[in-house]
């Protein structure tokens, strides 16, 4: 992952500004909600057509005024960084799970998080790619709160056991060391029992611009 | 092969099958292109607002009929395994790219592919962990051709550019070496004249009950 250590306001200057981004994110989780029942709806074929023709007209009304590229890091009201448009943490991006990313006081990250059917990759589990994408955001947020913002270099998978989904799961990492502009993180997505399922290693590399910052 | 229960057979078994899997394919499709206008939509707030209450109405159309897990691996009409419900390759599945993966006589593999908007991580670029996700298919896909066929053991990716969505490009993996029911292989994404952006290494193990096979 990436991540801005400072971000100037632009958008976020008017309380209308909240609103909005409060209706694109109910967009965003309204979307995620159609895409579960895609996958799963077992309804008439015509009925399939039907859907298919509304969900054009509505793609249509979206795409009236569009912007160039998703949105991006923002100054929020109470001026912490929101990420609406990422793919794996956005609110208003119907493919983030979204995850939701906590700090510890420990300069660790966890995130209770839940799959869902459209992440099945063998009959009945999550598609291994998917905790993977999951696992590379989780360990770069873990190197940023640890001081040591930056771009993952190489990201190390292991698969313990399938990972469920439609069941509540934690995810947690912490920074392990550093040398210069690298950083080593580490970490999991366990059952609430602690049950290690996935487990992985990230070298994030900090680029020389931007040097080392404190946590978020 | 893996058959879900929950379709009647009459559906299952017709030329109304292929049909329906065609509308279904399709209506995946078009749920992709509506994630990508969510994210990029920059119509006023009202709007935003009667889009989801129509959306919503849409989702509930769709769950009138649901199976309980997504549609797996199924045998097409042509008797080639399909898999629709697949979170990276399902053509149902609207959070699948969807990759499309093929074979060459040389038992390697290769997809030509392109991200979307939908898929940022770091502004203007596509998601690390996204890129992960995509490797870890292709290079599990890689070993079955070679006659391996297994669940990722490890998946060591490395990020050695950013990768452009909006681009064609071109994702390639081929078997390395097996011992006993452990294979290796390795793949990367890459420009289309040949410059590697992200490359993984995955070992496979195949499950004491499968045995080898031949490639697919």
């Amino acid at each position: 992952m990436f991540y801005y250590g400072g971000m100037t306001p632009d958008l976020a200057s008017a309380g209308n500004a909240e609103a909005r981004q409060a209706a694109l994110a109910t967009l965003g989780g309204q979307t995620r909600e159609l895409i579960d029942a895609v996958v799963l709806t077992d309804v008439p074929e015509d009925e399939i057509t039907a859907v298919t023709a509304e969900l054009a007209a509505l793609t249509g009304r979206l795409r009236t005024l569009q912007r160039t590229a998703p949105q991006s890091f923002e100054a929020g009201p109470d001026g912490v960084p929101r990420h609406p448009g990422n793919a794996v943490i956005g609110s208003a991006n119907p493919h983030a799970l979204p995850l939701i990313v906590e700090s510890t006081p420990e300069r660790t990250v966890r995130a209770e998080l839940a799959f869902r059917p459209s992440h099945e990759g063998p009959p009945g589990w999550v598609h291994g790619g998917v905790s993977a994408m999951i696992l590379d955001h989780l360990l770069g947020h873990a190197a940023a709160v640890a001081g040591s913002p930056g771009m993952t270099g190489t990201l190390s998978v292991r698969y313990r056991r399938p990972v469920p989904y439609g069941e509540p799961l934690l995810a947690t990492a912490e920074h392990t060391r550093s040398e210069g502009r690298k950083t080593w993180v580490e970490g999991r997505i366990a059952l609430p029992d602690g049950t290690v399922l996935v487990e992985a290693t990230g070298l994030f590399i900090t680029p020389s611009g931007w040097g080392r910052s404190g946590p978020e």
